[in-house]
């Protein structure tokens, strides 16, 4: 049988179905998106949640003039299907392939980047106020759901968009969790407004019949003409997002094509911004991902008819949430802080047994950091655990309320490097230059999980202010025996050429060396764990050696490589100096090893580079 | 007459005063204010506005134990008075004197740092959880102005801390206005609040006696029941705040002891958070501030009798206001934002001429740096204007929104560098180090007037991406003639020595130069006016150079030196290399020419250090 899916090449083909076949193409688009992801990994339960809204949009309206902007943006694949990409669908999230976020570059129907939370309703009051001033028609559309709305960045949003009062569309796809199962007042209040859909609707009916009340006979007329002229000025007191100048529309059923498509209606033809409230569920329609939405937030390949029955691997993340729960349960002054990554950074263990000690405050990291600050004050010894990308917006609060204050907080920075599928928007290849430009930080790099329980317990008892210690997502790699050194750093053999580098990235120096030797080249590895303050002897080291080389997966500017080349030009050190690094460019999605590759920084790479440079 | 003032030496020595003295007491510390800040400069319509908050606040609550966390923190002059530091006040914001912001290291009454806006919330949250963790007495006070408000991380701490249900008191000063005229839809939210106040407290009322109405006689009693019913279910839908899980008091007549008192003590006796709402009047008891409260929010010294009337001198800031006015009215695309700060980023002309076209978004630079990347993707041209230091909060934003989507946006960046007196939170001393971190940023930093014109030129026109333009708090400096280049760089003479340097820094070497000249010693100045991406043909000079001294005001890891030294290096420089730069701390307040004297980087100093070097 043919599928409707088949005639869809773009948004207008499906504006000439029916609303059965509506429905239909739905169905469809849901197993294009089981079968692919099941095959590919990448984010399931998002977009499963938001089939019926996406076609519902590209229903009500007319892309590209009309824009939407995709908040965080992995829950944009059927947005993808529906505007030319159904076919590429396969090489979602692989090298040359389909990016799993908007991206312009990729298709004139993907309004702006994402990735990071919280920014869509900030970038849809631009694109209105530019469409307003040059007079195009058109709507900016922001899709944003529940949990965005815990970020700072939506309600900054929300203030200006409303005060200037431009025509913009702001879809709260609620799905009461976002990432996990969603917390604050924020949600309260949302559950609040679902509960009772009877009192947005009455308080509207309510409002035009009040003023036709008659004044009826004593002894009531007083009492009810008093109680009206209060209640009056009440009525117009609204809702939230009323508050902030935005006409509500809501709660709509998000599953429901007919229902979205009269509210997008009634939002289309306002003239004011509008929010409108779309209930979702999460996983919709398959039967694994709604029962358990978390584990098919972001997925890897599993069996359609079995589901995902991934077992945590022994990973960084892991490592750590066993750590702190360890630590937490000998000391009662450990505290856990993530930014609604209970489930990545490992903290779900931490959350169950220590519910006392642990804060998921919502997508918000630069609350999470001075909040942790505070906490530290009062005397207690907080972890903050977030991804190194994500922890770029907490940059001003770790200088301010950490480093200056000199309050003690560890930073447990996840994703630390390139974390490859996720593309541009989440490689963590800025935090040693953003970190280390902070006077009073100390930054570790432990590369195994035994140097990272170490590192986080030296973080935890034997260092002061800010520390933060990074390691990648994934798993430990395998280091050759004999390397000697100290809790600073390790090193192996004792020669005149050196080849250093951090975390990971050390094993495939050490690779490198071990083909190095086969060619007769002697290159020392030194493994460095902590980064800064940086080891003084091993200054002197560098001093006296004939070639020292870095490697590190982070930019350049920044780097820890670049803070040693000044160090031994202004001690005028006379030998050869060589770095390689992340290039002065944003890295697209592919494998951490084909991006590895990419740049060179594999151990064959490395051992190519480091031979054609001694020659 | 002895002073009131006299007697109170710490905030118990108040407790003791009647009604009556204390509200003697406030205008005395009124004087005590007028009179010292037309002395020593600092801010004071802030603080005038808060006289009668502090004093009640002190009077109400029990430092140390109780914790009162300041937002912004310029308004804590009462504060310190209050808290044993009367005597010092004269010191204010001079080196080794007072600092004009809360520092714990300062008092044991000052419960945190403060310096950059909308953190107090996200501190008493972490305080409060800390006491309550602890079994500690004592209450956790953030004072948040409504200009604060307007950041999202207030939203990101009110969302968590009406949802731990930890007992914390926001006290929001209600000034109408934060630093200028506050704007969006909160502001106006807030106004409604204010003006209704008979809502509130009547709608209490209204709940304590719907219960008691008796069913009457028909034809209204089925009327009015159904009435009742829907009714109750919207009196329990109240205000923002409470939706946030807060128990609201307010608003309270912020220059009323009585009033203020009775409010603390309110939220003092309950168990749950709780926003106190306070109406202040800025500049409060001195007729000038009164009526321009902007012009004295950071004032230099004035007579008290006339007032200040300090003409705006032509700076930095006023160049570049002037600046995007004629470019504006040349071309329609060209848009400004600013984060609450559009005097003092000189956009007020813009505003009163360009209204359509201009922004105030509040206190968030998040939003205003992708806001702006929203117009820029929309067909405009965007100049966000702002301080160096609080661009620190937009980091991610100008990562993701503007470099990945490779949006033309242009960074005003202005105080960059050592700022003075205001201090630790506000040395705009990290931007080259964040900025150039990021792959595809350009990164111009003129001298002069002139040059900043010309930057602004390039970077609207002739250059793509982001575009960050940086330049100091002040006027310009003097330059000897003679200095030859072209847009990217300019030098005096052309010999083996070099002294390199950007901004305003850069007359500080020439005079340096001069002094060494007449010891014998040629050094060439180099002047960069681009930084990012640094001039290819320099490199080659630099290679050929005896010796490269960099002299820069921001710290050393990610500076253009360190850049520069990675390159020299990694291409066999055998030169002599050295720097001076912001060392690794934080930078107190003190003129900005103590600061540059500490630092050695005055033109006397640095002619010594290279002297020396080259001995």
């Amino acid at each position: 049988m043919e599928k409707l899916l088949d005639q869809i090449r773009l948004p207008q083909d499906l504006k000439k179905l029916s609303p059965a076949e509506l429905e239909k193409l739905c169905g469809e688009i849901r197993e294009l998106l089981i079968r692919t992801v099941s095959s590919t990994g990448g984010h399931l339960s998002s977009n499963l949640g938001v089939v019926e809204l996406t076609v519902a949009l590209h229903k009500s309206f007319d892309l590209p003039q009309d824009q939407i902007v995709w908040d965080v943006g992995h829950q944009s694949y059927t947005h993808k299907i529906l505007t030319g990409r159904k076919e590429q669908l396969h090489t979602l999230r692989q090298k040359g392939g389909l990016s799993g976020f908007p991206k312009p570059s990729e298709s004139p129907y993907d309004a702006f980047v994402a990735g990071h939370s919280s920014t869509s309703i900030s970038v849809a009051a631009g694109l209105a106020r530019a469409k307003r001033l040059k007079g195009e028609a058109g709507h900016a559309i922001a899709v944003i759901g529940d949990g965005a709305f815990t970020g700072g960045m939506a309600y900054e949003a929300l203030n200006n968009a409303g005060h200037y009062g431009d025509k913009i569309i702001v879809v709260l796809n609620d799905n009461e969790m976002s990432i996990s199962k969603n917390v604050g007042a924020f949600a309260r209040y949302l559950a609040q407004i679902r509960t009772k859909p009877e009192y947005y609707s009455t308080r509207k009916k309510i409002r035009k019949g009040m003023d036709a009340i008659p004044v009826v006979g004593k002894p009531v007329a007083n009492l009810v003409s008093d109680l009206i002229d209060n209640l009056k000025e009440m009525l117009y007191h609204s809702n939230l997002f009323e508050d902030f100048g935005f006409d509500y529309v809501g709660p709509v059923n998000g599953h429901d094509l007919d229902s979205l498509c009269a509210a997008f209606e009634r939002a289309r033809v306002s003239d004011r911004p509008v929010l409108v409230h779309v209930d979702t569920v999460k996983g919709k329609g398959y039967a694994f991902a709604e029962k358990k939405p978390d584990a098919y937030h972001g997925v890897p390949q599993f069996d359609v008819q079995v589901g995902s029955h991934e077992k945590r691997q022994p990973d960084f993340s892991a490592v750590f949430g066993r750590w702190i729960c360890e630590t937490a349960s000998k000391d009662e002054a450990v505290c856990a802080i993530t930014a609604a990554m209970k489930h990545g950074t490992g903290l779900e263990e931490f959350s169950q047994c220590f519910p006392n000690r642990f804060y998921d405050v919502g997508i918000a990291e630069a609350h999470a950091a001075t909040f942790s600050a505070g906490l530290a004050h009062g005397g207690f010894l907080p972890v903050f655990a977030v991804y190194s990308t994500f922890l770029q917006r907490a940059y001003d609060q770790v200088i301010q309320d950490m480093a200056i204050a000199g309050e003690h907080v560890v930073l447990a920075v996840d994703r630390a490097g390139i974390v490859g599928e996720d593309g541009e928007t989440h490689q963590g290849v800025f935090d040693i230059s953003f970190l280390s430009s902070i006077p009073g930080m100390t930054l570790l790099s432990p590369a195994t999980y035994s140097e990272l329980r170490a590192c986080l317990d030296r973080a935890m008892y034997r260092l002061k202010g800010p520390v933060a210690v990074r390691y990648p997502r994934g798993r430990e790699k395998e280091f050759p025996a004999g390397l000697h050194g100290n809790e600073q750093y390790q090193m192996s053999g004792n020669g005149k050429i050196l080849l250093v580098s951090y975390g990971r990235l050390s094993a495939n120096c050490c690779s490198a060396a071990a083909l190095l030797r086969q060619k007769g080249i002697e290159v020392s590895v030194i493994k460095l764990t902590q980064l800064l303050p940086f080891p003084q002897d091993l200054m002197n080291r560098f001093l006296q050696a004939d070639a020292v080389f870095f490697a590190e997966e982070v930019v350049a500017q920044g780097s820890i490589g670049r803070m040693v080349a000044d160090l031994l030009l202004q001690n005028n050190f006379g030998g050869k100096f060589r770095t390689r690094t992340v290039p002065d460019r944003f890295l697209a999605h592919a494998s951490v090893d084909e991006i590895f590759d990419d740049l060179g920084l594999t151990g064959e790479k490395l051992a190519e580079w480091i031979g054609e440079e001694l020659r």
